[in-house]
């Protein structure tokens, strides 16, 4: 390690004997009963507390992420609570560690595609070139368009219109979600397929709206989803299934050793 | 493993290619738009949608919980991201682990306290004999009385007032706060400290209140504090200290090895 | 936080420039080449290098903790790989988290056991009636006797006369394993069940002839697990069986809510 | 999720009640007492056991990575530990968490570059031209050369020549070394810095010469750090000094809040 000395500081906070103070407000009586779980999330994300546009957007778009039922995030968080009854922080994290570049990573890679294609204020706003252009782009690098198409929600995701709606009703309705649009019409024109923008195409449209960097989106999905993960491992610890997964993978995965095949003379 | 076979149900929801139903909801048309990200917790843990009193009490307990400055969960995260920036959702699941028997554990603690020593609905509910039984049960077991006192917080907790008020605001303001605040008196008198309700004290009666098993308690702590992670992980992306914390703690913690003890003769 | 400082100190060891300590050896020349890895991890509990008969012992402790085939811990890790591929470490992460109480406690459940019930060297060593008083606790606390029966391996877990006769071989025979066999054969005796001594019986004994506090025994499980865990992420990256698992689990969790029953008319 | 059926199978073993085969071997027979922990890595990794010299070679690369003292994974694991006592395999999962891309990640990225690098074997092997071009494709995309160099290690990592000579004792002395030298070489040249081969590049080369994918060569650093992450915990079991970091970082980090700067008139 080298010798050079470095800052150790943090503008989030600090507390003494007699008050708390987060993001320079007073914690007790100017936080506490006036944000929202949601609320707390967007002052961690931008320093300030939201206005009641942003405070409906953003809660909308956390609480997307919370719960798709059966996934492998909710498996895991399962499976892991049946070894550790007493940790379930632990089985929330073993959840968590799951939601990288396959799944939440989705709302990262559409905020930052959209981010890096969108012009200079002063350039040209035509969303059908733009898009163009950047459909080509993945295509030449044989990479996957994030944020469109799902493979089971079809034609569309239900989730996305009402995303929409939400965004005109807070004036969160701009650039990004036109070029969103505009990218999912032209990579369904060239396949023929339909892809229509999904959730995580409108959330990660929604972050830049939101002016939120890229890199952080990801964050969205994790803090959205650790709500949900409590929640399976309450149904876990009351009617466990965990169990009859092991019992079932593991039966279907020994098989061939249990049943060898038959001569072949 | 046994060949006993068991079913693999939940009740949380589902989807098909045209609706996400959860909790009995239509997620896009009741839900999403309606309810904030602290409701949804709410609903992961109860399976309904909350009123509006318990919508404002569970929000406030939970982004009570959401963020504490620097601790040791936030250092984890922040340490955990220097070593794998492309897995944010690694560093909250590191800060997490943490969260166990010391930190959130004492709402735990406090909630099954509480849930053990409230007599039965028609028995007598003279709090004073029963705190002075709950402290005397703790002492013999040698085990610190949960949900009182505080290392840096004193007189009082300043979140404690705060999270009492909404209670009363909220009609939440039952038998396990009375039975809480007689503990706490009890513990004071015995030894003669100043040992008041602490926020996680406060916010482990509140669970009671609500009907929450205890066992699900330390849920709330964890799916404040990935909210709370995320922000300090952005910060760190932004101003990094772990660097910096990493050749503090190594300069020290080997001091012993580089400046041996002067020769003895 | 107090304002007490304490002291930042290892005893494990540091680098500068042109060496490498560890355990107050060097380690270029005194470890690198000549000890192995479960010799490695002898070290980190002891602080010493192994003789032979305890590298022997410690490394067929810890190689009979490594792979389990199908667990709850492998399908784990692979189920978080599925989703987090660009991310191993967090993948054998969630898969350890699982390594609690259930499954590896079992390890610290028999080394407390036998440590607690294990006489002073010059007290009386009737290992029967000592036995039957151990057995008689746990039965009155409603506990489960650690460390004997399996739920597959009958009559006997084929792991177990192997390294009983390793620890005959190397010298490891001594009285914990009396006493645990005698555990065994007492619950036996009593139940009228078969209870041998299963694998994790076996290894927490084998920790107490090595001295080991019985709070550190998990740690061989852990250690070990986190070898196999990636033989099977390594697995899985080659042939995966998440996805598969995913669509199974989903179909018969939520297959009530898409056959709903017949009308009872 | 598609409705496409897959095969859930693991080749890696099963058990029966009376038996257990993992890899094709008699797990009580063949493997416990005649393998020690880093040959069942080595198993895990390829399917088969090590030859004696690959035993020697391998068990000294992971042997390598097991205990670096005082760095981010240690102090993760202890500050996890202090909130969680209870969940020893929490701690270590926390700590393997941070082994991402910028600590254990280079051994992987040595490794990607001499498989990407090494001609086929009827090519010219002229390594000075490859090293040449290698360094050359790293400068164009402003990435630093993985494996050489050290931030502390100067003039040379005591590590590599100690490795080197393992290889050349155990016949691992091959062509991936030799173009590991070499690109060590031309990126000195070139900088007019010292940039010899540190530990990760040789082991990096190593896992090309012992034909380890790539992609699974984080998995040796994952492996090794766990069972070094066990002895920080037991050092931090019985002289902790999280609460200490924990302290010295608070108030470092929020110094500024608590000593304004002097008015500025």
């Amino acid at each position: 390690m080298t010798t050079k000395h470095k800052t150790i500081r943090t503008e989030i906070g600090w507390s003494d004997s007699t008050s708390i103070t987060l993001f320079g407000k007073d914690f007790p009586s100017e936080i506490l009963g006036h944000l929202n779980l949601g609320d707390m999330g967007f002052l961690e994300l931008t320093g300030r507390i939201p206005n009641p546009a942003e405070s409906r957007m953003f809660n909308a778009m956390v609480v997307t992420l919370v719960e798709h039922g059966i996934t492998p995030s909710s498996i895991v968080a399962r499976m892991t609570y049946m070894g550790a009854p007493e940790s379930l922080q632990g089985a929330v994290a073993a959840g968590l560690n799951g939601l990288g570049t396959v799944f939440v990573g989705s709302i990262e890679g559409t905020a930052k595609m959209l981010t890096e294609a969108m012009p200079r204020p002063d350039g040209q706003t035509d969303y059908k070139t733009i898009a163009s252009s950047t459909v080509d782009a993945f295509g030449s690098r044989k990479q996957i368009v994030p944020g469109i198409g799902h493979p089971l929600h079809k034609p569309i995701d239900p989730r996305t219109p009402r995303l929409f709606a939400l965004a005109r009703e807070t004036g969160f309705d701009g650039p990004y979600l036109r070029l969103m649009e505009a990218v999912s019409d032209e990579a369904a024109r060239r396949s023929g397929k339909v892809l229509p923008v999904n959730a995580t195409g409108a959330i990660g449209a929604l972050c830049c709206e939101m002016k939120f960097d890229w890199k952080i989106c990801r964050g969205l999905g994790v803090m959205a989803r650790a709500v949900g993960l409590v929640g399976h491992i309450l149904e876990e610890s009351r009617n466990p299934m965990s169990g009859e997964i092991w019992r079932l993978v593991d039966e279907r995965a020994t098989q061939h050793f249990r049943e060898p095949s038959p001569a072949k003379n």
